[in-house]
């Protein structure tokens, strides 16, 4: 457990942001809660809070590219990550069954998730809402029957909803990275293995694979990849890279080569990685 | 401009899939709208149409993966691709003022790319909406007094609607990438320079450097590269690239080379560039 004054979540108490704040900060931490991920990163660099909770990854939808453009552009850095077994759930006020539910509220994400599920139940409309877990406290709140809410067990609990179905996600596994963010100029190298990297290329033949030649020769492995558009210059690419290591030596030559290879180059972040 | 009979579209007429559905097979065509991409693959599977555009790519916002999972899952191939230049215009019913609005409903893509727009309009709540024509439609349908749309300029002549900001997107140039599909049994090749290819690798230390030089060396250049989580088998990763060329006989060799190197290897479609 590391120990911190104040963390910045995405979404309420209850919320799966919550649930990685507290595995991996422990439950003695304050949290503010943030309603969007643009705010978060407000209360980081205003220093109302230490440490930002932010989703990056999905198994099944990809990158969050947005959260990418975020962490970049407000130079912030990625001290560590954690992968947390996303399990959706239905649930609504105790006493009603699911032939009572006309509309299931939910994060966009979490609905597409549950795609399958709902072709099942074609009376069920489905609605976009802000955050799994707030949806869930409004429906408590507001004792209201005929709305259900996709969150996680904690916040039926919480929101002393019923479940009316487990797990109702098509792919049973079902996990999201997590990275924990800071502000810049508090970033701290001690006990890395893994870095996330950021890079422009020119679109020549090949320079992609010279600059994995470099990697692979400095015994770094790629666990991510992926080209992306550079903003306000369509269709030039930055590309954003993962890699792990065994020794800090191989990737500080590592990033001393690329740097001099591939331009605007920049350490997102070095830290440990969350996966054993 | 090419010939068809029926074209599915992701929206209602005036959006920006109609847009390109319009320029790439031009006017007599009939649309299917569909108000969902799954709704839009079911027509094309249920051969109610010949053809579907699809967005597939942002220049901001980077891959839409859900849809490079559709196209996947139910095999279809893709047959050509179409660039728009998307600008994002504020609409509302004539009359209104901007200090009148109180709301604005659109797509959440079209909310997050006039992101900044709104901050300094602070009195205007955003809500997501399905479609950003759809909701042009219906501000006028219903004379709707307070809420605006942002869409395009053809769905504000289509539906009698005020324009009351232009262009309010953060990046100006916003080009998004769209691709024609159609079911695989019809796929046909002709003056292609550009293929879109699916692959997987262990996670061996300088597996993909390896298969980028084989591209390298056919004189293939890769203009996309995204790792992707492999459905079911998370954080076992997939590759989605693009790559184009010159010689037919470059690709093909790329191909049976690739085929032998990589695991699950997949052509999701050879085309014509759709960059000049």
């Amino acid at each position: 457990m590391n120990q911190t004054k104040s963390i910045a979540i995405q979404g309420i108490k209850g919320s799966f942001h919550h649930a990685v704040a507290e595995q991996y900060f422990g439950t003695a931490s304050t949290l503010e809660e943030c309603l969007s991920f643009d705010v978060l990163v407000e209360h980081l660099l205003l220093k109302n809070v230490d440490v930002a909770v932010m989703a990056i990854e999905n198994s099944i939808a990809g990158s969050i590219i947005p959260n990418y453009a975020l962490i970049d552009a407000n130079n912030l850095q990625i001290v560590g990550e954690h992968y947390l077994d996303i399990q959706h759930n239905l649930m609504a006020l105790p006493g009603q069954n699911i032939s009572d539910i006309t509309e299931v509220h939910s994060h966009p994400m979490a609905l597409l998730q549950c795609k399958s599920f709902f072709k099942n139940h074609p009376h069920i409309k489905l609605v976009e809402a802000k955050d799994t877990a707030e949806v869930a406290k409004e429906i408590s709140n507001g004792n209201t029957k005929g709305i259900a809410a996709i969150a996680s067990k904690t916040a039926a609990q919480l929101f002393n909803l019923n479940i009316l179905a487990e797990s109702i996600q098509t792919i049973k596994h079902n996990e999201t990275r997590f990275v924990i963010v800071k502000r810049q100029t508090e970033y701290v190298t001690k006990n890395i293995n893994k870095a996330s990297l950021k890079f422009e290329l020119d679109h020549k033949r090949g320079s992609l694979a010279t600059i994995l030649n470099v990697l692979s020769d400095c015994k770094l492995n790629l666990t991510k990849i992926q080209s992306l558009p550079k903003i306000e210059t369509p269709w030039k690419y930055a590309f954003f890279i993962d890699v792990t290591f065994n020794e800090v030596s191989d990737y500080e030559k590592a990033k001393s080569v690329v740097q001099l290879m591939a331009q605007n180059f920049k350490v997102l972040g070095a830290y440990k990685n969350g996966k054993l």
